[in-house]
């Protein structure tokens, strides 16, 4: 039997949305407020699901706090009370633009990276820049 | 890398649950107290979800102020503050009911005819008549 | 020792806002969309605090069932799944406006009339509208 | 047309992750506090998802009232205000422990055992153990 | 000029409600469902406000992180994943019975007698046993 | 009779917590993580409370739409997507840092200065940095 857990973490952050390839008009059509050079910030909801056959031995399908462990290593203290733009080296040293749809990208990637071999798999990631906007990457 | 991003939308609207197909008895069987006859309302909750690639020059995968000047144009300007039985010409004129779930598919249908060629794709709609009474369809 | 205790109920109903005593152009004014002479509706939310002295005997400040009873038989009862100003003699009958306003005075005072004489006291009456439109009155 | 309904219930209840086949250490190590002997509880959530077309006639895809009675029935009569491990026979008389995840799976049972043969399938059950801690299992 | 700071604590619990000092028919009475002997439990959220002056240097009105400390040392450690019953001698050792209101003094009074000399002065405390019952005791 | 109500908004910023007065230890003693050179951000939520009289006439206490327009222009048309710390006078051109105790009060003396002197009084301010970390000033 196979189930599906999904843990909600939290981090608030700054962040700018302003893209090298694009010239200042071109950067105020596609992003608007969120071109403000000053930047503005966020309380960002991560949720992390995880997709595996529950253990009939102790009836779980995942170790809970193993997954915060590598989640807060990973995500949580690298980008809480930060500003993407500046402080974090997959934008601030490439120029990929902290949108959520890129941060969500590079979550998962870094995820995937520190994942353990022996875990169920990473299904689903999700970030919610607010309580209206939503995004997610479906994974298994 | 595909994404999917959902934003949602509000609407208060009043209905009444009653078909021209049923006689009173099968109403009050079929809608209990929604077939009131003088109706009742509801503030409802829609959710839009697109799914599609990342620009690699923006990073977004959707235009959230595009899409938002759809969704309020074919959808919120309408049926905010509307009863749905009495105004709506999709249920006034043509005796459909205006349950949620005929009320999710004629934001679907609407949504989709208005839908830009070059956008990405219309991924899901959900429609939230109460916190705990949800109705959706997944179209990709 | 006093304790306040807060219980929330929750009933859909749908209203017009339209006071006799102005004319159209001055009822728009004041009342916009919420004017729509076909009504809309909502999902209200109502809360009821009592405060009192805690029971040595019991642990308890208040009687939870015969509250949650009292509501339902005066408030709930009478107002889920109902148009308010066709439907309650409070309104149809008196040309009272059903404002949230004058919803939470008729809430209030049904409450107050049929108010146990042995009970802790109705120390505040509380009305959402929508989660981000509240009314409260505070009586203690 | 096919739509999802999900509709949501609650339970309180208490339980101690505890399993017969490990050692005192292991269980401590596999459940931490959760092996707390005296139990602890919660407030769980329970979203159960119906899928199936919307019948013409009516607009609607499922009985609401009808699967409230079962679900009140088959699951939260027996689990509100309740010991699972003490309580409940498929736990207690098994050694089952109740996991959310085992929780689930009992859920998910007894309703497809108690499922109208004429209902649309259960496409979806849910369970929320805290907000931050989800558990699902996809049906369809 | 003085500001009121409120801060959210969540934990787990099972409790069973049973007074010595009322007979079984008395104790089904007067508690219900919460009397069932092998107990139940719910997801409690504490909220402590602190009331104080902005100093004018820091900008600030109380150290959260201190608060925090205090609040998780005397409270969230003792009863985060316990039986309050069994586990807690201010209820355990003295048949206080562990109602919400019990609950709510007990962690008053420990967070009084823990409070620091020069603190802004704590002014209300709340306590959600579910979304829909809440207790408060406003102490300025 | 008298109402208190209160209306809901909404603002993205970032921040950095910095006191000229404290030297660099003093400041990562007194902020911590928020005292972070680059900034972070939050979804502010922001209450508006105000309390008067009900229009007989109307059955209205305040004129939601014109509420509206002065919060608009007074606060979320000043601090939305912006950085407190560089963007805005009131903490740019002073030194006053903008924790949410003195947003609060920059918040309530721009509201205040530009209340309509026929309104009802505001009657409390609130602001949320988090969902577990409000801000208030009761003002009757």
């Amino acid at each position: 039997m196979t189930v599906r857990v999904t843990r909600r973490y939290r981090f608030s952050a700054s962040h700018r949305l302003h893209s090298d390839q694009l010239n200042d008009q071109q950067n105020d059509r596609t992003y608007g407020k969120c071109n403000n050079p000053h930047g503005h910030g966020h309380n960002y909801v991560l949720e992390v699901t995880v997709a595996g056959p529950v253990d009939s031995q102790t009836g779980l399908a995942v170790d809970g706090a193993a997954l915060d462990q590598l989640v807060y290593q990973e995500i949580i203290r690298r980008y809480d009370h930060r500003n993407l733009n500046e402080e974090l080296p997959e934008y601030r040293d490439t120029g990929l633009v902290p949108t959520t749809e890129n941060v969500l990208a590079c979550v998962e990637d870094r995820l995937q990276r520190a994942w353990h071999p022996g875990w169920p798999k990473l299904a689903r990631v999700r970030l919610l820049e607010t309580n209206n906007n939503t995004f997610e990457r479906q994974l298994t």
